[in-house]
């Protein structure tokens, strides 16, 4: 089957999770109303269903065979692409000025994981690119902006981010790859730089490299870190290609999914020195970074969304056709198609219920970001700034999660079909599998939100959380639907399990470290439980309030909250009595 | 890095928590020590690291080339199959007097574990020939089994298992494969099967393929199903290879995993009809089958437990040489082994005490089987037949539940490295997937556990497991040993739940079916998490009692009881809440 864009979903998770229709009301978008916006996403949905989506079984089977330093994509990628960015879709969020559209994060929200959905090795590429052009326009100066900004806004050039080196993974601020002044204001780089995504490839004629590399004088660790741009070939003053730049791919590596994505290792400065021009201040790399990581980390998250969106229906559609055995009272001659058997049920319920839950977590944390940029009070800014700071390790780690595990269900959905490529689903669990470990292993986004996000603003910005969410539960006990079955009560504890740990975890922070990260990644979960639930009853109220069809807003809602957010005191409790059992464990450690 | 047994862990499973020692003491396996049991799973241990686990990267990416009907298995695994059953390993189980060695279900176990770890792809079609070595030693005619059954048991030929056809899969009854009465007692077969293992390859000069199929009078359904033999050359009376039967592989699968398992498409008869005989009764193939499957369950959760083993021994060699970042208080100059990390840690622990609870229960499955066949009161091996039943499965489902989840993790600890092909992890995540499918996808399983298993003796077997679950949290409650932490509470918890659900499910099995099946799932994992944390907490009780060093026993069973038994609440609430939410849910089940 091919993927069709969930536009009713989507547009109730925009409009009612997010939420939209107040910040609309409120003219945080200017004129932009909510039809301009379902259009938009309308029009994606078709892009991504009908262009993009047909290419991904080619992408993963072609692959990107390497030859002499180039890359060539599957038969009909360069095509889709061209026609991708000549309709405007690289450009949705960049600024006015520079030729993009200046919508909101949120309309490029819903777009993204529709991309991703469609194919994840195909929107792999321009996902980074868009990191960059944040990046740039944050940091760059004014004549790197005029030479390499529109032509990235526009996708006619390509971005790539360039992190990772064989000793520095997780750990940048143990990157070696040297950057030493030129004397006239440039730079010269060298060395290795690993797993970079797109970082050949046959797309564009140009591939602009964001490269964090380091000074001779930079103190160690991340502060001695810089970001610089990188051109695969040099720009002349009129804006026309130059020489090639001393920097070049050197091999692809074998994966275990996104074949049609090409991860390179990058070879920078074997011929003397890679010209470089600086972004931002030398040493502050890690600040720029971080806006394209921020960015990277919310697609991410959303690639999680868009495979677990593209395999459940791909294991509803299998599941209304496939006919095994019967359910009870049924006449003996006939069989069923297996969406009537309970197991079966139970296993697209969770699929679905927790790929709503997903959207709805990264949604709400595209509007925090268009709330960070776009509020009229700086104070209400800011703090709109913590609440996208405080849900983006979730958005990524928890739906990238949720990514994995329905793509699972998707091949368990299938039987034994589903272990056939063929198939597709096993694609789509091939291809899942990645996004829980780039742009910051989901550990790391785990340790982030423990050690970083909970204080911000001294809690102020958990705790504005958790009025949210308790405001959700109260009106879930205001209402008496009976399609809400045990909703309130375990949405209820879920909040409180969450609102119990954050504090355990805060009152720790300080003297208890090793405790804290050792509750990081169940504390993720239960949080994305908590908000996750929420998220999908804000959805199921608001159809009840406006008198629509609210019955499969309320069955998702309460599958997930009988079924996967009654998890959440096991969760609380893994992290306050499970830390010493996960510290002094060494003797378990040990090799056979 | 390579496999290596792990003997310590795979003694203690043995001993303590099968438990073997009380069945040696009471003689149930005559001469036979605990000392040989250990010397014959060490020689196991040293032939599957030494010459399978080598062969399983190139089976990998060498797969079955497939060319005019014939398969060709990857360089090495011919020659490594050969030293196999000429060492004798096929033969652990079989009967004395066909050439086998006679030696217990719970030996061939750990065996089996370790083939499986070794190489599943490797270990795949020598497992359906002991299964069919089974059927036919209990079901065949004496003529049969004096032709066929000394060469499957010396795997001079290997056997196969021929149920699916593409519109019967987990629903057998409705298969369609016809055999006719040829008039000299023998049958001609003509039909399709699908997902044939080893339906074709180069490790034998002859395969005897074991087909269940349905006569032109049969009834329908299940009850119309017969089981023959079909050998691929038929045997003249001499023992010597007569002429070519008329059955073929039509073509072999593209698949996730297991690449180095040939999956055939079958075809009977296309030359008017394969020469076949029939085993056991007309119309009575399923019984013949069951004795096949039985052994194939159990056998395909040990599938489960030796790649969840080897996914650990990686991911734990890889976190102890990976260094990245590091530890609070520690130099900054430094950097630690990822080992040392608490969240990193979690996901070792976790894989760790996982693998040895599955394995756990294996064990104590595969004991069960023995004193079925081998305790002299008929009473005490009916009652071992029902326990054997009972777990047989959990053993399966759970198993490779786990499996799925652990080798999963061994890709998250390897981070970027681990979706990289060249690695490993990612070929123990793929070949994993489908344990969870074949001989009846877990969701069968489940359902098996509640409709079939739970009603055993009217309660008697599920009642006599649960006395035995409580009498470890008995003797934990009566320790004090502060290494257990909340082990005694936890696990308390978890057989309470399980107590209580097994009691609902059990009330409703006559009047409510769809709620039962509607729950069948979480209370296998429910039964999993209190009967893998007690039969880990056995171990651990064992080592304090002999005075060992237990401090690796008792960090496992306190992380286990802690981390993961911890989630029993939740599938009791999950199962008796959650039913209507799964059955009411159509809405939610609509395609966007």
């Amino acid at each position: 089957m091919t993927y069709r864009a969930p536009l009713a979903d989507i547009g109730s998770a925009l409009k009612y999770a997010a939420p939209l229709l107040p910040a609309i009301e409120q003219g945080l978008f200017g004129e932009l109303g909510v039809e301009d916006i379902e259009a938009i996403v309308a029009e994606a949905g078709r892009f991504a269903a009908e262009v993009i989506a047909p290419l991904n079984r080619i992408g993963d089977t072609y692959g990107t065979p390497f030859k002499d330093g180039v890359v060539t994509t599957a038969p009909g990628w360069k095509e889709a692409y061209r026609g991708w960015r000549l309709a405007g879709w690289n450009a949705v969020t960049a600024p006015l000025e520079w030729g993009g559209q200046g919508l909101p994060q949120i309309v490029n929200a819903a777009c993204t994981e529709m991309w991703h959905a469609a194919s994840v090795g195909f929107a792999n590429g321009p996902m980074l690119t868009m990191a960059a052009i944040d990046a740039l326009n944050a940091h760059g100066s004014d004549s790197l902006k005029r030479i390499y900004l529109e032509k990235l806004v526009s996708g006619e050039w390509m971005g790539t981010m360039q992190l990772t080196e064989p000793q520095a993974g997780s750990d940048v601020g143990a990157l070696r790859t040297r950057a030493d002044r030129a004397g006239d204001g440039s730079y010269r780089i060298k060395g290795q730089k690993i797993f970079i995504t797109f970082g050949e490839h046959d797309f564009t004629e140009n591939i602009i490299h964001f490269v964090l590399a380091r000074l001779p004088d930079a103190p160690p660790g991340t502060r001695g870190i810089s970001l610089f741009l990188v051109p695969k070939f040099l720009v002349n003053a009129d804006g026309s290609l130059g020489p090639r730049n001393d920097v070049r791919a050197h091999s692809i590596e074998h994966k275990l999914g996104i074949h049609g994505s090409p991860t390179c290792t990058m070879i920078f400065g074997d011929g003397g020195g890679a010209t470089a021009f600086l972004i931002g201040e030398e040493n502050a790399g890690m600040t720029c970074m971080f806006t394209m990581m921020n960015r990277a980390r919310l697609a991410v998250g959303l690639q999680g969304v868009g495979i677990a969106e593209c395999a459940t229906q791909q294991a509803l559609a299998y599941a209304r056709e496939r006919r095994q055995g019967r359910t009870s009272g049924m006449d003996p001659s006939k069989s069923a198609p297996i969406i009537a058997h309970p197991d079966v049920r139970r296993m697209l319920l969770t699929m679905r219920a927790a790929t709503q839950a997903a959207r709805a977590i990264c949604y709400a944390t595209a509007l925090a970001i268009d709330r960070s940029e776009r509020e009229s009070d700086e104070v209400v800014r800011q703090q709109a700034y913590a609440q996208a700071s405080l849900l983006t390790p979730v958005a990524k780690a928890f739906s990238t999660d949720i990514g994995n595990e329905v793509a699972s269900l998707g091949i368990q959905v299938h039987g034994g079909m589903g272990y056939i490529e063929e198939t597709g689903a096993a694609q789509l669990f091939r291809d899942a599998r990645i996004a829980a470990i780039y742009e910051g292993t989901n550990g790391i986004q785990a340790i982030d939100l423990v050690t970083r996000k909970l204080p911000l603003g001294d809690g102020a910005a958990v705790n504005s959380h958790m009025e949210d969410l308790r405001g959700v539960v109260g009106a879930l006990d205001a209402s008496n639907d009976p399609g809400f079955g045990w909703t309130a009560v375990r949405l209820g504890d879920a909040v409180e399990s969450l609102a119990r740990t954050t504090n355990w975890l805060i009152a720790r922070l300080a003297k208890e470290p090793e405790a804290v990260l050792a509750g990081a990644s169940p504390y993720l979960r239960l949080f994305g439980f908590a908000t996750g639930g929420c998220l999908l009853a804000k959805q199921a109220l608001a159809a009840l309030r406006l008198g629509e069809d609210a019955s499969a807003r309320l069955a998702t809602t309460r599958f997930f909250a009988e079924n996967i957010a009654v998890g959440a005191a096991a969760l609380e409790r893994t992290v306050v009595e499970g830390a010493s059992g996960v510290i002094e464990a060494d003797a378990a450690l040990a090799l056979p």
